[in-house]
């Protein structure tokens, strides 16, 4: 079994708060269907998603009254690391032939969810153990320090209340839109990233010995990042208008696309080196032949480059 | 304009992690309906809705797999200190005719949200101001320091799972569902609790005018104590069934029951000295006249005693 040094690579560095890893190419409405030929398509696809989550976070955090709240929650909001979860989330909606539109709130509750979450991993505790191989930085902003504890507890309940409002009576989606709700309440609680984030930090004192264990990695990055990518491409499928197995299905990719994302968090370039991805990638692919001559190139980016 | 120097009194005063602020007289089930005619009557009448909270409370939170999560969850749900607000939710229910069982769930998830916001309350910050006039004790627990911090964050998108599962197909409820889990959305963050919490951190490292001052500390007990009631009472009613005119009475019934709530937990006994009390009491009286034979002395029993 290999063996490695984990640390926080390019994917968990803290940005500054600038909107730097956005583009705004796009409007919000969706765009028409076209097909995908390369690369660059591909990338400009997640992009045009990217921007689309982007403009509705700004559509729904305007930096109104009570400032002492709105304020640091669009400052954290929009400085916190890119994660792909969210466009999954969208790009699974479009594949089963939603519109763009439809999956819009429960991506960016996704990323509200993550930006919270990643907020609260590098909160200044007093009696916090020193985290192995080296200490997270804590995250930087112009607020009072109480914030980075408080202002999370404020965009979480919002990411729910983004998804609840989504939901149009005459459309008959107000059972998705509550499933929707119970899977996104689940992944950022006991079945997801609160119960990784435990874990890691249960083990972050210890020798360093799970560190280098690739089997517990493994199970990290299932926990963590692929459980976060299963909710996501469900919740978009759901969304869409899926039917059982396309969910299912669609979980499964999302799980795959999250741990290959979670390997490449912790080991970065090294990445494309492992059997382990190579298998993924193949156990992803595999899911995405159910959808044959629907938008399989446009959410098969997602593996594209890990 | 009276000034007083306020102090976190008995209802915020920390419990052991023992459930002696619970009674286990009543069963899940509703009970039937009956005239109250003491204050005896009116205090069995709430402890028989606490105690079917806790129940229900129990019920959903079970010490199972992952332990590593639903065991501190399952401390720091029952060691709160006991909060009205969720009973109040399911009195109002009652008061429009609805049937106990339906708001539940919502008052179990008010209960999580409070004893989350608790816990995060009292977190040992590196560099969080010294409150005056005494500092807050941290939470005594047995888990990993860190867990005060990660458990919050499971503890409230599971008051919003449990509020979303509730949902009876069936029964045509989506609609109201979705709309309560707005209303705890919004009492939890920016409009609510957070926005609370973050004013009361920005005055406590400050030379101790703004304690003093009741226009401060009403305005206080109005955001905090006072939203929290009037959101758990507005549940209570879009869950039992109420139209809108009564909705907002029992919202505006909630809201003066929770601004004196607010006066008690920093004033204690002194509060009945009050104008201001004796103000809101009326006020609150006056919206229950509307609903004139009904369980009108039930829900009344919020406001007897304080």
């Amino acid at each position: 079994m290999a063996a490695y040094n984990l640390h926080y690579t390019s994917a968990f560095r803290l940005h500054k708060p600038t909107l730097s890893s956005f583009s705004y190419r796009q409007p919000i409405l969706c765009h028409a269907p076209r097909k995908m030929t390369t690369s660059q398509d591909q990338s400009s696809y997640r992009a045009s998603i990217t921007a689309d989550i982007e403009a509705h976070l700004k559509q729904a955090i305007p930096l109104k009254s009570p400032l002492s709240v709105y304020a640091p929650m669009h400052h954290m909001t929009f400085s916190a690391p890119p994660n792909p979860a969210p466009a999954l989330c969208v790009a699974a909606c479009e594949l089963v032939g939603g519109d763009r539109s439809k999956a819009m709130a429960a991506a960016s509750a996704l990323h509200l969810m993550h930006a919270a979450s990643f907020t609260h991993e590098h909160l200044p505790l007093t009696d916090r153990p020193k985290p192995k191989p080296k200490p997270k930085p804590t995250v930087d902003h112009p607020f009072n320090p109480n914030i980075e504890l408080l202002i999370p507890d404020a965009m979480v309940p919002f990411a729910y209340e983004l998804s609840a409002v989504s939901d149009d009576p005459t459309q008959d989606t107000s059972g998705r839109v509550l499933r929707v709700i119970v899977e996104l309440a689940r992944v950022m609680g006991s079945q997801g990233i609160v119960d990784a984030q435990y874990r890691e930090v249960l083990v972050s004192p210890l020798d360093g010995r799970e560190l280098n264990d690739i089997e517990w990695v493994d199970d990290m990055c299932r926990r963590k990042e692929g459980r976060l990518h299963a909710c996501a491409a469900a919740c978009g499928a759901i969304l869409g208008g899926a039917n059982e197995e396309e969910v299912e299905r669609l979980r499964k990719y999302g799980l795959y696309v999250g741990i290959m994302q979670g390997y490449t968090n912790r080991l970065g370039r090294r990445v494309k080196e492992l059997e382990r991805v190579v298998e993924l990638r193949n156990l992803a692919m595999k899911e995405l032949d159910h959808f044959k001559g629907r938008k399989v190139e446009e959410i098969s980016s997602f593996i594209v480059g890990l």
